[in-house]
């Protein structure tokens, strides 16, 4: 029998963890969301602030597999990637996996900061009128880059995954920032989604897939909401933008 | 004679580059810094497009090596270490080692938004006041985070290496970040200092190897400037902080 994994992230929110999250049940792991369950979120505190067998840890979404501890969700998935057969095993595709990996990092890095653009320790009350700035300049200059990007890395492989001939962890988390996007941004996405065919198509494939769909229609799924990354603030999604924050 | 490897980044800032350049000075390896030589930033901006063998890049730094060609910095220096004996061999390690690189990008990240708080392409000019509060933010929650979790970690390694018994690329781009910080925000850093002393101590024995002082001492090493990632503008830097922007 394999090795148990246990995922440990914030219990009320897709988030980070959800990228992981999606890697385990496409790739049929045997896995625990142990904050979801009896040990809650105290069982991750304890992790995360380390022991003399543990490294303390910067922040979740983290696993356990076997002694191992790892931290970043990137660096989660490049581990899980070969270990699940969602990333072929040489090592020019791993690179490659990994580069679009983090570059969908930065762009939920980024999506985060539409609503914390002052500080992530501030309520987002207290920083809504420089959240309006920035989300227009994410809306209107970010996701186009980030998003035109992904379709043109698609294109090059062929159009239907990212990397190699099958499904890869990368296809799932080009799914989640779409899915995620979608819910945050839905006037802004509904404008870009005739620029990027290929992507989308892939979302909605992704999306069908007997483990994802299960898994989608399932209360392992926790519901996007204004906790997580992909938040919805109609005030941040007007129906139109000007060209630039500062025109 | 080993592959040539070529550096693909800005010629005129240290910028993200620059943990490249120091895994590379480092390792004794046989590179080229392209966009610094005849071919310019041209050679960069060809490459990054893409072509039929080539898929289109995200932005640099990125590195050429055969005909494999691997962007963003972690993913890089995940590629370089084992080849320039810059990480130990084992899974662990390197996963170890990623971790922490990771966790330094994110650090990175967030001292650019200093200065672009409201968006990459508008100038520092036109977001000085938002640029203000999450300097503020940043020098008063987040370095005492990022720097204080590195100290940590340095501590639950022996506190002289933080992956295994050697200088990995982590080590190095840790001297990075603090003579980074350190010229951006010399007042917040000297407060720091007394509680990073590890790290601190680290930085100083990076600086006196003999490949690394070689290499600051030469040209090749860019200055600091205000058109990088590191940025002095004193104005984000006050003597003393009040304990939150929004206080």
């Amino acid at each position: 029998m394999t090795t148990l994994y246990e995922l440990y992230y914030w219990p009320s929110i897709q988030g980070r963890g959800e990228f992981v999250r999606l890697a385990l049940e496409e790739g049929g792991a045997r896995y625990v969301d142990v904050a979801r369950g009896k040990g809650g979120v105290q069982a991750m505190m304890r992790m995360l602030r380390g022991s003399k067998s543990v490294a303390p840890l910067f922040a979740p979404p983290f696993l356990k597999h076997g002694a191992l501890v790892i931290a970043q969700t990137a660096n989660v998935l490049a581990y899980l990637g070969p270990r699940l057969k969602l990333v072929p095993a040489d090592e020019a595709s791993r690179a490659r996996a990994l580069e679009i990996q983090l570059t969908i990092a930065d762009l939920v890095a980024e999506t985060h900061d539409t609503h914390h653009p002052i500080g992530v320790d501030l309520y987002y009350e207290d920083q809504t009128a420089e959240a309006k700035k920035r989300a227009a300049e994410f809306v209107v200059k970010r996701v186009p880059k980030f998003l035109g990007w992904l379709e043109s890395r698609l294109a090059h492989n062929g159009g239907r995954e990212f990397i190699g001939a099958r499904i890869s962890y990368v296809d799932l988390s080009a799914f989640q920032v779409v899915a995620g996007l979608s819910y945050a941004f839905p006037n802004a996405m509904s404008r870009m989604k005739r620029k990027i065919p290929k992507l989308w198509a892939l979302h909605d494939r992704v999306a069908a897939r007997p483990r994802i769909a299960a898994y989608l229609a399932s209360d392992r799924r926790i519901s996007f909401n204004e906790d997580g990354i992909f938040r919805h603030y109609p005030e941040l999604d007007p129906k139109a933008h000007r060209r630039s924050a500062h025109d």
